[in-house]
């Protein structure tokens, strides 16, 4: 049955094939995967009871000297392929930051449920993909499933909302603004913003994320066209600034893209008042986009849902699940209060992705709808810890980290030597070591303390916070997103830190 | 050592902490590991042997009710923890696409290695990200050494060139022409490009990918300026249009922000000739884009790599890991043959993103580069097997693959009842099946019969291959992207068109 042609390059590639079907088989997999399955439980074990270090501090040339190394000499080892990949993987484990430690209180990127990456495993090994129905059905399946119950959640009715996942909470706001600037300027997507008329404009929280200027920047807005619009004592938006804002640039005839409101916004984790702020955006007719990024998961806790109320009005809503509902980055929602919204933002033919022959299949076609066109099954963790270990799960990660959050104030207030600089609201905090030598200190010399104390301790390997500035001044910050972390571990930080900052005033 | 506060958090929470404490249990993790080491095996196993359909095909609103279903059962239950994790598991292998059957013959997405899956799973399941070099400092490294063997296989010289690594070729190319953008319309990022002057303009292969024009739809450019240029008679961009397009633009005062080639373009695999579509542009003076998503690969391989001649005059390079590296989704490299434009894209001062105490590092911080800010280790799956199998078996994997584009094409040529509608240049293959009832059809009978005959084939379990149009009117496509697809598959295919054509132009 073949022809002559194809039997010529089969000889000629039989070395080839031989080498790919090795690659391929499926008993190196099952042994690959139980050596895997060894190697990652023991060290989640070690990293749990902080038996090394937070962070194993290399020298970022060194590390892409190893990195490049390791690249390269695969041929002249002999050993077998399992050891190889056993190998390859303990090296990884030994050189990765340790989020599953209790004592890693970093940035807003959790210590993620073990299972999920698991899940998530499913789709990387069988490469399951998005962008028409067909090549990722059950990816398909679970992220609108995923989507229905994180919008009622939300509040909205079943159905009448829209969404989808996309790589990251940047990329969320990116698709967000996007979806609001095709609204607000009709015809931008298909001329372009180049040409006459009044400059468009963002009005957004003082300290809203950096993605959303960076997102101005990239939609042709431009990132100085991002207005930043004043807080309140406590760090949230001012609805009343807001109020003045929207009328002054109402009265320049300059047409506004959206209002970007924050629940929480990065710097304390302060919660915008959603209900005051839709209800101006309302009354200006306005859309308003709320990055809750890290904060919508409170919306599972009934001890905190209340700190989104208001939530419901938004236009459109991002909410990471790789940061407060634990799953391995990256997975982030973008939804759409009205269904029709959630084609907005690709105002795009794109003939080959839709079948005539099965015309009523392209609504669930996720590739229309999100900024990656092919898409990897970025749902598959979240589903997977949320149908294995239920809603309850969740909550409790929400209450017990925001908790630790307030515990963590408490114990900065009640020490001589530690400033709070705000009061909690969720499960950031920043603040500073304040030791009796520095408390007469010029505020920048307090600040570049703070910094140079938190490189030292990361570099112990004994923690890892995150530098941040408060009013300009350099501070440290801590969100508590591992939930194993407990009330001994932040007396524990603050022992270290009085070290750390002994030893830097010493030497 | 605990004040009063903390510890009343603590006793009302100790059943949540108790319900974390059980969801991350290090022998729970171990478990559900070699749960699905047997499970993935096994399904890989069958899949490789053709047990199964190669689509497992459901009805989209189906599909979600079983997903939202599975979603909210959990508690209901009586099952332990690891039985509920095989049996969530052994739903999502049955209800996803197998890639890894040999009859998978469908879009750019590859049946990949699996054990790149594996290594993408200790990512996953430690959670490991990048943005600050702190991080992710192994998931950088590793990045950072993949970007410079990538950029020196390309012909550049090492050190001299930069690039990053995102989350699919739409979003690689979108990054690059974002830059290219920042490049050519030096304040558009800050100022906005609203305001006079003339509109600024995109060049590209007629029939570039529709992430193209898409770019210039979302980065304010507009959609309808990216001028198509026309192509030769094997689907290549003709450079001598290329030049009297970008002569008559110029001509007009417009500026240019880049051209765009393809190396393949998507509809029939055709490369553009580089080298004088390069000297072009330097002619003009104009940014060379190359979306090599699909073809840059076959620079690993001796008999392939002519094909690519002239890619390194390009100023910015796509090349997606995620197609024929046959790694899982995403791992899109964007590549910048002068190391300074790789921070050209985000002209944006991030300052929590540097740390004061230690400015060196920012040269490693990935966030000031990609458009994710936070992004995973979406490189982990290459770099593993790479190091673990080396080169050879990259070119391995493109040399049997363009092959078997060869062979599938002399079969059609062979067939009476066969189109092949254009030579293959790789492994993508554009055809109809004409029986003899349909020889003098009208076109688009004769289309409409093939996308016809395409859905009755997938939705049989069949095969799985994709549509498409030549020349306006339908076709088939494949892509043979799994390496383990040998010549007789591409006969059963032929016979299995046959049959499903009769049986549809009986009934």
């Amino acid at each position: 049955m073949m022809s002559e042609a194809s039997e010529t390059v089969s000889e000629d590639l039989s070395a080839a094939r031989d080498r790919i079907a090795a690659a391929y088989e499926p008993r190196l997999l099952e042994e690959a995967g139980h050596r895997l399955a060894g190697l990652l439980a023991s060290h989640l074990a070690r990293a749990e009871r902080s038996e090394n270090a937070v962070l194993p501090w290399t020298e970022p040339p060194e590390a892409v000297r190893q990195a490049a190394a390791l690249l390269r000499d695969s041929p002249a080892r002999g050993e077998g392929v399992p050891d190889g990949f056993a190998r390859l993987v303990t090296g990884m484990l030994d050189r990765g930051l340790n989020l599953h430690d209790p004592r890693y209180l970093g940035h807003q990127v959790p210590a993620s449920v073990p299972l999920a990456g698991l899940f998530d495993a499913v789709g990387s090994v069988t490469n399951q993909v998005m962008a028409i129905y067909e090549m990722g059905p059950w990816a398909t399946a679970v992220e609108l499933a995923m989507i229905q119950e994180l919008g009622t959640t939300i509040g909205w009715a079943p159905g009448a909302f829209a969404g989808s996942v996309t790589h990251g909470g940047s990329l969320a706001n990116l698709t967000g603004l996007l979806t609001a600037r095709n609204v607000a300027l009709h015809d931008g997507w298909d001329r372009g913003l180049s040409g006459g008329g009044a400059t468009p404009v963002l009005l957004a929280h003082a300290e809203a994320h950096y993605s959303v200027a960076r997102a101005a920047g990239i939609l042709g807005l431009g990132s100085r066209q991002t207005l930043r619009v004043g807080l309140d004592s406590r760090g949230r938006m001012d609805p009343r600034r807001l109020d003045e804002e929207l009328t002054r640039v109402r009265a320049q005839g300059r047409p506004v893209v959206a209002v970007v409101a924050c629940a929480c916004a990065t710097p304390t984790g302060a919660f915008d008042p959603l209900d005051d702020i839709a209800e101006v955006c309302r009354r200006h007719e306005v859309w308003l986009h709320v990055d809750a990024a890290h904060g919508g998961a409170a919306l599972l806790s009934d001890r905190h849902r209340h700190l989104l109320s208001g939530l419901e009005k938004a236009d459109s809503v991002v909410w990471d699940a790789h940061k407060m509902l634990f799953v391995p980055g990256l997975c982030a929602f973008v939804l759409y209060r009205e269904k029709e919204h959630g084609f907005d933002a690709f105002r795009q033919d794109a003939p080959y992705l839709f079948d005539p022959a099965a015309p009523g299949l392209a609504e669930y076609d996720s590739g229309v709808r999100t900024l990656e066109c092919t898409k990897r099954a970025a749902a598959f963790g979240l589903w997977g810890v949320w149908s294995l270990f239920g809603r309850q799960l969740f909550a409790d990660m929400v209450d017990v980290t925001f908790a630790l959050g307030r515990a963590f104030y408490d114990k900065l207030e009640e020490a001589d030597d530690f400033a709070a600089l705000h009061e909690p609201q969720c499960n950031i905090l920043v603040f500073r070591y304040v030791p009796a030598e520095l408390r007469e200190a010029p505020a920048e010399r307090l600040g570049d303390f703070q910094l140079e104390l938190r490189r030292r301790l990361i570099e112990s390997g004994e923690f890892y916070i995150v530098p941040s500035k408060y009013e300009g001044v350099g501070a440290l910050r801590v969100t508590i997103i591992n939930p194993l972390t407990t009330p001994t571990h932040l007396d524990q930080l603050m022992d270290a830190l009085r070290r750390h900052g002994r030893e830097s005033l010493n030497g």
